[in-house]
Order: C-alpha cells, then sequence, then structure tokens
C-alpha cells in the first residue's frame, strides 16, 4: 500500500476545484430516491423543449457511418453560423468561427493559447465557477474585481481593471449578460474595457452565451460589434442555452485575429472532431424563427419577476436588479450556505418538497467571500418556482443557522 | 497593427503541432474540388457501418429538452460499460469508470491530473502523433524509445524505459494494440512493464481503443487484468473503433485508484457534460451482438492481407509484420514524406485518383525521424484498398524526390 502513497497527483489535480453546482448532486439523489421531489435551482438547464428543427435534423439524419468531421467544424455548419452572426450585426466570416465541444472548450482553447501557467487574467467577480475550474486545468492565475450586491453587481470602471495589471495579466475575461449576476454591460462599458486592453496589449474574453436573455430594453451589444474589436477580442459562445441543447456539446470560439485562430485550430486538431451528429443538428437548430427567441425573453422576463418578488418579500433576504441571463445571486440570512444547501437537501422537507441551490462561495475566487449567498437559476415553469419559494420560505424560517430571529421571520 | 505584434501568444499555443493526419487536408480538398478521387488511408476512420443499435437509440430518444448529463456520464452508461468490461475479464464497477468526451479527452484528464508542467512521460515511438499534441496542451515532455520497423515495431524491453526514468517521469504510455504500428504487447511484456511501474511509482496508461481489432490469436491482454494493477494503472478506451462511431466523441477513462478517479471527476464538472444523445446512442450500442466484432475481425484481417502483399510487392518499401489496430507504419523509397505527400495530393494523378497518407514524421517525437516513413491507414473496402495501392506503385515509379531508381522500379 506504501506504492499508493508515494504515486503523486498533479498540482492542478489538486487545486481543480470540484464544481458548485454539481458538488451536492450526491445529496438532490439521496433525497430523490426517499421520494422527495428536489427542484433544481442550482444549474442552468433551461426546461424549454430544444427547437423541433434540431430533432427532425438528428432523427432524420441518413449517415450510415458516423465519421469524424473536421477539427474547425463542418464547414456548412461554420457558414451558418457565421451568417447568423452577421444577421445580429457581429460581422465574422466563417473562417473566424470555429466549432467547439461547447463553450466550456472554447474557454479552455483561448485560455490555453495566450496565457503560460502563472499567467493572469482579470475577471469581475462574482463569476461563473468554472472560470475558475479552466484557470486550474491550465495553471492560471484568476485575478478578481469584488463586485457588490447592493449596486446589483455593476461591472466596475475600467479604472478597477487597470489597477491589477501586471506584467502576467494577458486578459480581461467578462460574462455578458452575466453568470451568476444577471448584469449586463452596455457598450460604453465595453469601449472602455476594450480600450484598456489594446493600451495594455491584453485580449479580452467575453463570454456571450445569454446573449440571446437580456429583458429590459435591447440585446445587448456583443464586444465584437466594437470598432477596434480584430485583434483583441476572442468570443465565446454556445447553442446551450440559446436553444436549450445544454447536452449537445456544441460551441464557437470566434475572433477576427488569425494569429490566435491558427494555434486553437491545432488545438482541435489535437482531439480530433467535435460530436458529428450534433453538429448535424445545430445546422438544423439555426433554422429556428425568431419567434422562439422570443417566447423565451417573454417566459423568462415573467419567471424573473416571480423570483425577484418572492424573494424580495422574504425577511432578511437581498435580490439584485437582474437585467439579463438567467440568474440571481441572492444575499440570505444564514450563516454559511455551503451547510444551508446541503441541509436543505438532507433535512429539510416542506410537502416533501425541497429545493437544490448552488453555495456562493463557489463563484467568488476571494476565498472567505460568498458565504451568505446562493446562485438561483431560474429555469423552471413559474407554477414550479412558486413552489421552489415556497420551500425557501419556509426554509428560512426553520435553519438553525439563520442570522435574523425567528420571530421577525414568522412576523411577516 | 502593432499591437497585434506584442499581443503575446502562450508557450503551448507555440509548441502545439498540426496533426499530421489533418494537415494536408486543405490539399486533399483541392484535389477534390478538381473532381480528383482521392482514396484516404490518412486517417483511421472506418468505413464500416456504426450499428443499427445505436441509430436506433439516437433516433429512438423521445426527450424533449436535450439536458446536461452527470459529469462523470450517464449512470446507465457506467453500468453497462462496466458490465462490458467484466465479460471480457476486465473486473470494473461503474464507479471505476468515467465517460469522457471520446478517447482524447480521457488521455488529456489522465496526463492533467498526474503531471506537472516540466514532467516527463515515456513513450515508444513511432507513437500516436496526438500525443504529443496532448503533451503540448498539458506542458508535458515527451520521452521516446525509438522502436524500429526491422523488428516490426517491437516493444522495447523493461530496461530500456528503466533507462530512461528521471525524477521528473510520471507515466509510461502505451497503445496496445498499437497505432500507428499495428505491434500488440503479450502478457509477459505488460507485467515487466508494469513491475518497473510499481518499483518506481510510476503510471501506466494503457491506451487500449483497438482492443477489438487483433488478428492472429487471442485478444490482447488488457493492462487491467494484470495482477496489481489496482493503483498504477489508468487505461484510456474510446467507442469510435470498435463501433465505427469516430464522430459520437465517447470515450472512457477507467482506473481502480480512487485517488484518481476523484480530481478526473473535478476535471469532468469543469466542462459539464459529455455529449448526452451521444451516451444514449452508446447504451444502444453496448447491445451490438459479438458478431459485429467478428465481421470486422474478419474484414480487417482480409485488408491487411491485402496491404501487406501489395506493399511487399513495391521495390524500395517496408512493410512489418501487423498484428492488430489497423494502421502499417511503412517505409517508402522517398526523400522526404512530407514532401512526398503533398505531391500525392497537389500533382499526382493516376486514372484521376490519388490516396492521402500520413506523413511518418509527425509520429516521431525525436526530431529527424520517419522522414521515410508513412502512415496507411487500411479503413477501405478490399477493392478501394487495391485502387489506392495501385496509385501508390505508380506514384513511387514517378516522384521525383524517389531514392531508388527509374529502372529498378519500372523492372518490377
Amino acid at each position: 500500500m506504501f506504492e499508493l502513497m508515494s504515486l503523486p497527483l498533479s498540482d492542478r489535480a489538486n487545486v481543480m476545484p470540484p464544481s458548485p453546482i454539481r458538488k451536492l448532486a450526491p445529496y438532490a439523489d439521496a433525497a430523490k430516491k426517499q421520494g422527495v421531489k428536489v427542484f433544481h435551482l442550482n444549474i442552468g438547464q433551461p426546461d424549454v423543449p430544444s427547437p423541433k428543427e434540431y430533432w427532425d435534423a438528428v432523427k432524420g439524419c441518413e449517415l450510415e457511418v458516423l465519421e469524424y468531421s473536421n477539427s474547425a467544424g463542418i464547414a456548412e455548419l461554420r457558414e451558418k453560423a457565421a451568417a447568423d452572426y452577421c444577421k445580429q450585426g457581429i460581422e465574422v466570416t466563417a473562417a473566424q468561427v470555429l466549432v467547439t465541444t461547447a463553450g466550456s472548450e472554447s474557454l479552455s482553447i483561448a485560455l490555453s493559447i495566450i496565457c503560460n501557467p502563472g499567467d493572469e487574467v482579470i475577471i469581475p467577480e462574482p463569476l461563473y465557477a468554472n472560470y475558475i475550474g479552466f484557470a486550474a486545468g491550465t495553471g492560471i492565475n484568476v485575478v478578481p474585481i469584488t463586485t457588490h450586491i447592493e449596486n446589483n453587481f455593476a461591472l466596475p470602471g475600467s479604472e478597477e481593471f487597470a489597477k491589477r495589471i501586471t506584467d502576467r495579466t494577458r486578459a480581461i475575461i467578462i460574462c455578458n449578460p452575466g453568470n451568476p449576476t444577471g448584469s449586463t454591460y452596455d457598450r460604453e462599458q465595453l469601449e472602455s474595457l476594450l480600450k484598456l486592453a489594446r493600451d495594455n496589449n491584453l485580449y479580452i474574453i467575453a463570454d456571450e452565451v445569454y446573449r440571446e436573455f437580456y429583458f429590459d430594453g435591447d440585446r445587448p451589444v456583443s464586444v465584437l460589434q466594437l470598432d477596434g474589436s480584430d485583434e483583441n477580442v476572442i468570443m465565446v459562445d454556445s447553442v446551450s442555452k440559446r436553444f436549450s441543447l445544454c447536452g449537445a456539446r456544441i460551441g464557437y470560439f470566434v475572433t477576427r485575429n488569425a494569429t490566435l485562430m491558427d494555434p486553437a485550430i491545432r488545438f482541435a486538431q489535437a482531439r480530433l472532431s467535435s460530436p458529428t451528429l450534433e453538429m448535424l443538428g445545430v445546422i438544423g437548430a439555426l433554422d429556428t424563427p425568431l419567434s422562439y427567441y422570443d417566447a423565451l425573453r417573454t417566459e423568462y422576463t415573467a419567471r424573473r419577476d416571480v423570483l425577484t418578488q418572492r424573494l424580495r418579500a422574504m425577511p432578511g433576504v437581498t435580490c439584485p436588479d437582474i437585467q439579463g441571463a438567467f440568474y440571481a445571486m441572492v444575499q440570505l440570512p444564514i450563516d454559511d450556505c455551503d451547510v444551508f444547501c446541503k441541509w436543505m437537501l438532507e433535512e429539510f422537507r416542506h410537502d416533501n418538497q425541497t429545493v437544490m441551490m448552488a453555495p456562493g462561495t463557489g463563484f467568488y475566487s476571494t476565498p472567505g467571500l460568498g458565504k451568505n449567498q446562493v446562485r438561483i437559476a431560474y429555469v423552471l415553469k413559474i407554477e414550479n418556482l412558486h413552489l421552489a419559494m415556497d420551500c425557501l420560505e419556509v426554509a428560512l424560517a426553520q435553519y438553525p443557522g439563520r442570522t435574523i430571529s425567528a420571530e421577525k421571520v414568522t412576523s411577516q
């Protein structure tokens, strides 16, 4: 047995965090085995049906052999995705769109080709937890800028980014609309960030997978729509949320900088191909009529409104204004979100139901932050969202680690 | 424009090689556009139809929403894959099988969790070119042991491995049956390697994706069938070749060492999920009757025999004995395989046909080796294999950089 003791693991194996979105899954499974209904607000898995056009393309596939595809993606998909971007005012060619195995791989390739181990990327926090994972996997240091619930997690001004630039800084990562905060960035904010990046030879990696999810006003500007975005910008995209195709694992790495596309394609060659049948399905999904998105936005706007209203009616709960995506980073009157979320799954029941949420700590790179926050993905039908909020309200009154008095809770 | 000049790329972006299997694809595409028939012997893409059971499962899928799956794979697939291994005499449980996005991701996770940048892995060469890619992506140094066509690329004895162990060595990678050599390793060789690994606290990463492709005698032993394989062994597997499902991107990371499985699952969580529908398809494919494999072996044995016979009849060509997989690493009377393979696509035509092969240089980690070798994947029907060999024979007589006299060639 002493061999086992001395067989080494790598540093990245040790620092790779468990996903805060998924680490409590065994407790949810155990609850379900007891017959308890678990409302999943932990993961950005929309309940909207995937487009008929996707299913038709997949089920109508007449291939006999499911072959590898071109490493950069099926040519027709690259063409069609580029045409779709152009329709949205994002001018790119097929050669500027690399098909990836979901947004995850797109981001992972982006970090790999621009950063050496030990290099730094600046990211506003709370941040999408998996950014920490990808950084761990590639040996990169996350330099966070903490944003605050009091002002709805507004993007810090470019001077805050400027203060954190060192000779190891390679990129700024933004998520617009933002996971987990629901914040969106306007054109002026993006322009000022791009100027900072250009002045300091940094890249901007813009995760825009929630582009279709905006609730008030116009679609957020893509960073690739800005003047001067040819060299410094990589856009990370995915069909997962837009088409309710999280399981397809198809995304895009988009840049007009050919010097970046070349190594990105070599990285793509090393893993051979993205899933062929899924690409064929997405070629179909790109014919989805625009009314699909309109219905999506109407539905999610209503869900956001219900969520916001219900949370704000709970004593001691802070729910920020939410402009896009389908998450809320919410502050609760609790001592420790990891304990609370686990307690919800293991011990709490309300009408034999409970709620799974993602502990807030996993969305901060700064240790110790987010302890009284949770991320809620409002991806359920309104009826179920109400039931989930009923559970949360009762749970907050019963939780042993609550930080406001029980009287105050029950008096409301 | 000077911003572009100073926007940095990472070291790994610079060292990631283009795939020798795919880098000539633009020349093949150009030839096809001219109406030329190109026989693809460059890539291990079998022409055998994917199992009906796969297509039935995919097309019969009744999901409305294509959701994320468990990061470690759909539970039913893990169970069924484990049961399938047990049937083959490889005793593993579902918890010891992590579903990955093809063998590529399995290997990439394996290297990531056991090696720090700068660590070393020992690999017999010629080797599967993408090992060099994965090592480049993770900052790992490949330490090759050159094997030789004269003795059919036989696996070097464990003393050759022992000589190359340093304090940075973390693993030995073997591919059994071997891509690109077609060599297989017997139980005794594997036992001696495992002993070496155990004595030196190294891992063995065994790429066994060609397990079903053996032509003479019994199925090669899996390294997980050896006594003492619980701690030191990671098996990399894939359904790509076995089920002619290269485009599905489903593979497995298999180990009995729970200390390895834990970080492997954290890496899997960072990328969320493998493709859901493809996993459902593979659950179906696992019901493929054993006769599918028997037919596969009969067909590939016949192809190997044709290939070997045809190549050996060409002057100046050396074709080794091939025991498994579906590749041959062949020595040709040429000056430079990269020039030759490109010339075949750009300039050579025989009855308006030509052949695409993978230049041998990409399968060696030692610079300068393999210059007069090519890798041939004999994945075509025998009739087409004959036509491809006709092309190659004529091409070798016409190629300006041939290294034997034209008289000798044409006199045969």
